[in-house]
């Protein structure tokens, strides 16, 4: 345990993503701060709830500073053990339902199942768009790309793979990805297999050094990896978006939410339906 | 827009994210209501706020009920122009980051970046975990199975392959899969590949008919889908797990986020630093 960190808690009596996604969000806030964070998912059980209870007292503790508590708990046995835990204990379920509950003149279901219950249609659109991004890596099967949301392209290690599956996973888009390679840039024509889907196609582009560096950590030393390649690579295929007018984004200090954020923005996609 | 469900709005000046996790999270608490949910990243200026006002006021004129606003804006100036919407609006933010601010003894770092910072190193464990999983997906690459954290197994259509992907882009963790077929259900034996590695295996299995559906949509009228192809394959890798004492997990009513969680817990395992 760092002794100079802050230390933070994310619970919750489900997956504790939600906890954990608006915790770090509320954390970004204070970027002069250091944390250090434990996240605790399926607390479900006032047995559960103490044993975090002496987790978070021992921290108090050893630490002297006060932890912070983030709890996304419907249940309201398992928040007031929380609650009586040595630390800053936040719980936006208390502070936001009564007001949805007056909004929407009802009683909120208790206990709480947040990501329990599956849509299964949801869940049939995300598979299909995990099977189409993983068939349509890399430039592979490339006769299905009239079925593609979104074509990915950029040169290799640009972001295009992870980009594609968070918008499948995430969002259900299919998305597809075709890697420019040297070959591609010797012509001034769009690559053949991408020529005819022109509209469909988002460039990545991204920091010399930071492609540099991606690359020298899976082939050191090689000519992939080597300034002047990645300095030519980008080069040419930001004349390629330029010249056939493809937009693009660097990604260079993007997380993978948000190049795929934008990406759905910046092409008025349409993203599966939350409810 | 269905005039009987009632209008929910996420919005943010960042990716929006927290607002539509936390979001769904509360609406889950309702599961007699209906909402109709319409998810507003990167409204980060006054031009964009006033714009979005416009169609929740729309919203509230057409439906004649008060729409609902998540709205986790750092910046006070926007959530001043949301707050003037005819809606309920919500802001997270405003309720818990002077109780953070206090704790903290600090003031919060204004315009509000949460998803934009990128931590270099945080990014290249998920892109080294999305790699792994690409490479070593349905059986590819057997012999790396010694660098994994974990190894999903289970028939064909189990879940194995959205669940792999989630736990490399959420947690950083490199999962393999490795899909058990009807040859390896000929012996009492573990496959040949996975046997060395038991103690990293994590069986995934569903419900029958969930099964034949999801099967049936991928191959209709096929051996495949068929009641008792399923049957016989759920019940003899039902019985691998429990022969060799494999950990396993029905998916049937999970979401991806649900099994990628409990496999964590279940397996101890570790994932990335968050910060």
């Amino acid at each position: 345990m760092q002794s100079n960190s802050r230390q933070v808690f994310f619970l919750s009596n489900g997956t504790a993503i939600t906890a954990e996604t608006l915790g770090m969000s509320l954390l970004a806030q204070f970027p002069d701060h250091s944390f250090q964070t434990h996240t605790t998912p399926f607390v479900d059980s006032p047995e559960k709830a103490n044993a975090v209870n002496d987790d978070i007292n021992r921290c108090f503790e050893e630490s002297g500073q006060l932890p912070i508590v983030i709890c996304t708990m419907g249940d309201e046995d398992l928040i007031n053990i929380i609650k009586h835990s040595k630390a800053l204990v936040i719980d936006p379920f208390g502070d936001i339902l009564p007001r949805l509950e007056k909004a929407l003149a009802a009683q909120h279901h208790q206990p709480f199942e947040s990501h329990r219950t599956v849509n299964p249609s949801l869940y049939e659109s995300r598979i299909d768009a995990i099977d189409y991004a993983m068939l349509h890596d890399d430039g592979g099967k490339m006769q299905n790309y009239d079925e593609a949301d979104i074509i990915l392209v950029g040169v290799s290690r640009s972001g295009k793979t992870p980009s594609c599956l968070y918008l499948a996973l995430q969002f259900g888009i299919k998305a597809a990805n075709y890697p420019i390679t040297e070959e591609d840039m010797e012509t001034d024509q769009l690559p053949e297999p991408i020529a005819p889907f022109k509209k469909r196609l988002y460039g990545l582009t991204t920091d010399l050094q930071r492609l540099v560096n991606i690359r020298e950590e899976r082939r050191p030393n090689s000519r992939y990896a080597s300034t002047n390649q990645c300095r030519f690579e980008l080069r040419a295929v930001e004349e390629m978006y330029m010249r056939h007018r493809i937009p693009y984004i660097n990604t260079s200090r993007m997380s993978v939410e948000e190049i795929s954020a934008r990406i759905i923005r910046d092409n008025g996609l349409h993203r599966i339906e939350l409810t």
